[in-house]
């Protein structure tokens, strides 16, 4: 099997403080109480499509030995280790370079770790479909598009040419920054905008040419170390060189300058769960519409967040729009429509 | 010096969870966030009064090391161990024993171990009169009387004669069990009523033979063991023979029955902080009236509590009228007037 997947794990995410934090990314949680991390349902997502030994993950050094324990199926040398964030594109580079050093026509699929997605069968059939359009057009550079469920002002959009009857892969049209509500109105309106779901695939080939044509710089930086990568000298060339490499996003530096970009629209229950009230979305309610997770005594509650670490319980009476978080020494106890204020009110703890 | 004093450190007092909590009750917290535990300050509140070695602390042998934490100037067996709860007559006449085996003419002053004094030297003062007042009157029974600030109606109270000016020691006419609100309006009005704090001094004579008079049994029990006290095998006798004592108050086994009582009616700042309200009534506000104590980021909070422990953080935004505790694994979030339900809702968490 030549099918690659790539995991970039290097998020830190303090927007679900104090269940996320630097020491332990939103990677690495079970928000939702499924019992899995998102990297574990990554990982088992892609999994009847992927060998093992073709998995890569992409993160910090520090989070390593996360990694391996949430995905004991990996090597320790299929943990690559980023010395500082650069944004997608030098990740997916670093990780194609790696594959190159194995397999010279490698499929490959690139996702992040920390999504939720709910009907793995379908999710599985429509990455099987990319890749088997893959073999027809092996330049192509593709992405998978979700069919928006509501005016979304927090993604990217991907637009597509108008027609009666979409095909299951379509060529892109545009990519589009993330709109003002009205415009978000009327891309779900108009019926061929999608949502970016940075899930990317391609064959090596065609990325590597991609790269070439649009980062140019960042190949000469890579291809200094070309013949140290898979081999015991990778990690000190990456060390030395990942800092100088230009800090970019895949989609502003290759797909939206690409002309070869394809999407698949598709409907599997995808959510990035970038907030808590998106968690509050997707989690199980109880009849008082409650989110709870942990031992919780909850008492005259409504519509709240309740989520506490194992090993901890928690009595909570009378909140309705609340959050209530506790992890790792830390609480948090807000209205859930001011969670944007997060990030502001943690710095009154440094 | 021949002065005592036994400080009743055998609560468990599940009101403050999850402040307070069986393996840690109320008399080992530093709730007002004074730097001090309350057996801690009970101790250094009589410490200028009464000579180290003349310490009792009695409580459960569960607690003797925590007690020995706290107060590392006691030797161990200062601190005596019940085998069980037998309410405080027991409790008293155990380290009464105790006493009788070391010193015949001891003046004693009893105190529980989790109250709140503001005016120590005020204090010092009524106890130090006290014991003088023991030189002339050896047979005396003395009980602490609080002038009422409020129709409290939790604490029992203390009826004196009504009088133009009433002396610094008075005769008690009678006690009275807790009131309804209207009589203790009715109480606070006519001046010449006063609460029970439950602080007591005697002499070792005195209280003996008011034991005699009015517990007999309790008398014949300890008797038994009389030369054991003080030796080696207090302890096992103890174990033994503890748990065969009647359960019983020292104020309606002995205070309320003997002819020979008197009280001092004080004005100390005292609180037997029996509540988390009292604790809000008595701890420190901010400019919100919040009462904050821990590593907090208070956020659009009125008339609420925050008590986090030591090596916890919290941000907690947009109660008001709240309680916000975390302690050893244990959160509490709930309205600060609904207190009353928390014994209610912990049994839940079992």
């Amino acid at each position: 099997m030549n099918n690659y997947c790539i995991i970039m794990a290097g998020g830190i995410g303090s927007r679900f403080w104090p269940l996320s934090k630097d020491n332990y990314p939103k990677q690495f949680l079970d928000i939702l109480g499924t019992g899995k991390s998102f990297i574990r349902s990554t990982y088992e997502r892609f999994s009847p499509l992927i060998p093992d030994e073709n998995f890569l993950v992409v993160t910090n050094a520090a989070y390593k030995n996360l990694v391996l324990e949430h995905l004991p199926e990996l090597k320790p040398d299929q943990v690559l280790c980023e010395p500082a964030r650069r944004n997608t594109a030098p990740c997916i580079a670093y990780a194609c370079y790696r594959i190159q050093s194995r397999c010279k026509d490698a499929n490959i699929v690139v996702t992040p770790a920390d999504h939720l997605v709910t009907n793995e069968t379908e999710f599985q059939r429509i990455i099987s479909l990319g890749f088997d359009f893959l073999k027809k057009q092996d330049n192509a550079l593709m992405t998978i598009g979700i069919k928006p469920s509501r005016p979304e002002t927090g993604y990217g959009y991907i637009q597509v040419p108008k027609q009666n009857e979409l095909p299951e892969v379509v060529k892109v049209e545009m990519f589009k920054e993330k709109p003002n509500y009205e415009t978000a109105l009327k891309f779900v309106a108009e019926g061929n905008y999608f949502w970016n779901s940075g899930i990317f695939l391609w064959t090596l080939d065609g990325i590597m040419n991609a790269f070439k044509t649009n980062l140019p710089d960042m190949v000469t930086l890579f291809d200094e170390g070309k013949d140290k990568f898979g081999t015991a000298e990778e990690q000190s060339f990456i060390n030395q060189r990942f800092l100088d490499c230009q800090n970019i996003s895949i989609d502003y530096g290759i797909m939206e300058k690409s002309p070869d970009t394809y999407t698949i629209p598709a409907d599997f229950g995808w959510s990035d769960i970038g907030t808590w009230g998106s968690l509050f979305t997707h989690a199980q309610k109880d009849a008082d519409n409650n989110a709870l997770r942990g031992k919780v005594v909850s008492v005259d509650n409504k519509n709240t967040i309740i989520n506490i670490e194992d090993g901890t319980e928690a009595v909570v009476e009378g909140l309705d729009d609340y959050l209530v978080a506790y992890r790792d020494h830390s609480l948090l106890v807000c209205r859930l429509h001011d969670e944007q204020q997060i990030k502001v009110w943690i710095e009154g703890l440094k």
